[in-house]
């Protein structure tokens, strides 16, 4: 990516916001957004962004890498690499620095506040983040491939499912797949639940075998080239009761109706609605105890919050999940997941696994 | 592990801290310890401890599963968990509530800040991370299965090496096993570098295949019941010339050189420059750009840092690594880790995979 004017074009926007600001710096404290500005994919990094110039500050591990992943300058700093950023900051006798109110840890802006006393300090929040909501088309090309990948990691593990597999190494292989496939990893830990340990919905996969005539729901989400993809599916093992039937006919139909609702315009509320509504229908609206989707990109949870509360109007170039649940204890949950594109015109829906009921 | 008193006893001693702060109910933001407090394993999720009550305030996903993992008072809420923190601060009539300074966020401060405006704050900084450096024997023979399982996964994983295979699908084997064997994960994204790329510290895995003739670095780590393993190994592909072999030699005597220096009351920049030492011998020092070591447990890096500047003093129950390493751009880079239990009477190498130069 080094050379890419995609990072400039990034770091020109934000300047916006700094401008809003009256600061004449930000400082980037949040590794994704480390990422996003810089192209830097080290665990340890600032960027320090002025209208003149872009530096990324790391640890002497990363000097190689940095260099040939970014095209910021590269500051490579023994010890702490906020004394490095005061260092500049004092060097352009900058009077007021921009921070990253929604990253910047409490002590990192305490050990600012002290290294810095003349200056001031502008927290801002969700600039870089804001910026992340919107993806490009090569973002949105990417994380296509990410959700392509992840549905060919599903394809490929239930091949090789049997009953008696257990939670963990149906999980095992999903993310071996996933590996194969090309993926730097899951961009969660893998959800494996069956019969009532579906009902938890960030379930961790147990070493019980998975029985028969029982739910089996997997949630898993590939990284590929930074990106997330996110998907869950809900399989029959066997037979299932009427009730349990009538669940996953509710949840899809719930499902179904949010997505026919995302189009450009559209508030994020208005799709949680759209999905809560079905449910209620069906008197169930109470056992979904969760939101109805968010925006995902560099992170697997980013803005928007599809839920009750977000006003967000949706716009082209988000990238956001679906994934109504109801969860019964004792009994199990269903939750069907998709990942969706706003587009100009609707919402396109990139996940490519089907939505039937799969029984295995 | 729900209704053992590990959790409990682990909260009395932090009362201390709080004693010592002059606060009255300590708030614990961070996951892992959260985790370590309350043995709630989910991804929110907020512990508030006074001299009474142990609450644990969790979203409505963790209602079942937070239940059944601690022994805490467990509250359940929609929307924002600072907000019910604050409803009990008010309702318990707390004046000073204590924080943790290095593991709130600058936003959660100041949330907490406004919704309590008479409510004296106090940041304390590392007062868990404290008590966590020094492990039970609980939680070292957690460790120890950690670091067995991981151990294993290499030696499954090298039966199916072959040259041409490439770096991800190697990482992807690794980790798999991992899995296989009852690992919850990786604990960090597993390093998997040839070549060159072995001058890189914390390389990713590219798809180039691996080539004769080269070295192979295989830095990787199991998650095992929460805790974490860490071992490297660099191996020779086929034959390597005199000086990497040298390379070898000079890293391997560096890290026995540290690992004998490892007793309770060692500082760790006695350990640190035990193996800086002999590297000095050969003139490499210079080459070695990271720490010797650092703790783990719950998370991957933990106190104390085993490094030029961290003068605490080891003690029996710090669990540990010790890896240094030399890098040389564009030839390649070493580096041997394993990971060390300090004992009442010096350092057991928790890890059983042997350190000669493997050839494959």
């Amino acid at each position: 990516m080094k050379g890419s004017t995609e990072y400039s074009e990034r770091r020109n926007k934000l300047l916006v916001a700094l401008h809003q600001a009256r600061a004449q710096a930000f400082l980037i404290t949040g590794l994704p957004s480390v990422r996003y500005l810089s192209g830097f994919t080290g665990s340890d990094g600032y960027v320090l962004l002025t209208t003149e110039r872009s530096i990324l500050i790391t640890d002497p591990r990363y000097e190689i890498q940095a260099a040939q992943e970014s095209d910021c300058e590269v500051r490579i700093v023994k010890g702490p690499l906020l004394k490095e950023v005061a260092t500049w900051v004092r060097r352009f006798r900058l009077t007021a620095l921009a921070v990253e109110q929604n990253r910047i840890g409490f002590d990192e802006y305490t050990e600012l506040r002290a290294a810095l006393p003349k200056v001031r300090l502008k927290p801002i929040s969700g600039a870089v983040e804001h910026l992340r909501m919107i993806k490009s088309a090569a973002e949105v090309a990417t994380i296509k491939a990410s959700v392509q990948l992840n549905s060919a990691a599903l394809e490929q593990a239930l091949k090789s499912f049997k009953p008696s597999l257990s939670e963990v190494d149906f999980a095992a292989e999903i993310e071996y797949r996933m590996r194969r496939l090309g993926a730097d990893g899951p961009a969660f830990e893998t959800i494996v639940a069956s019969g009532a340990r579906t009902a938890l919905p960030h379930a961790h996969p147990t070493d019980r075998p998975i029985q028969p005539d029982q739910l089996l729901l997997v949630d898993m989400g590939a990284r590929v080239a930074g990106y997330c993809s996110d998907m869950t599916r809900t399989h029959a093992v066997g037979k299932l009761n009427p009730k349990v039937r009538r669940m996953y006919r509710a949840v899809l139909e719930s499902q179904l109706a949010a997505i026919d609702s995302v189009k450009p315009g559209a508030t994020c509320t208005a799709v949680d609605r759209a999905a809560r509504d079905v449910l209620r229908g069906y008197g169930w609206d109470r056992l979904f105890i969760h939101s109805t989707g968010h925006g995902l990109g560099l992170e697997i949870h980013e803005g928007p919050r599809v839920g009750r509360k977000d006003r967000t109007k949706l716009e082209a170039g988000m990238v956001i999940t679906i994934e109504p649940g109801v969860y019964l204890e004792n009994v199990g949950g269903i939750r069907i997941e998709d990942t969706v594109a706003v587009t100009k015109s609707g919402g396109e829906v990139l996940t490519p696994t089907g939505k039937e009921l799969v029984v295995l």
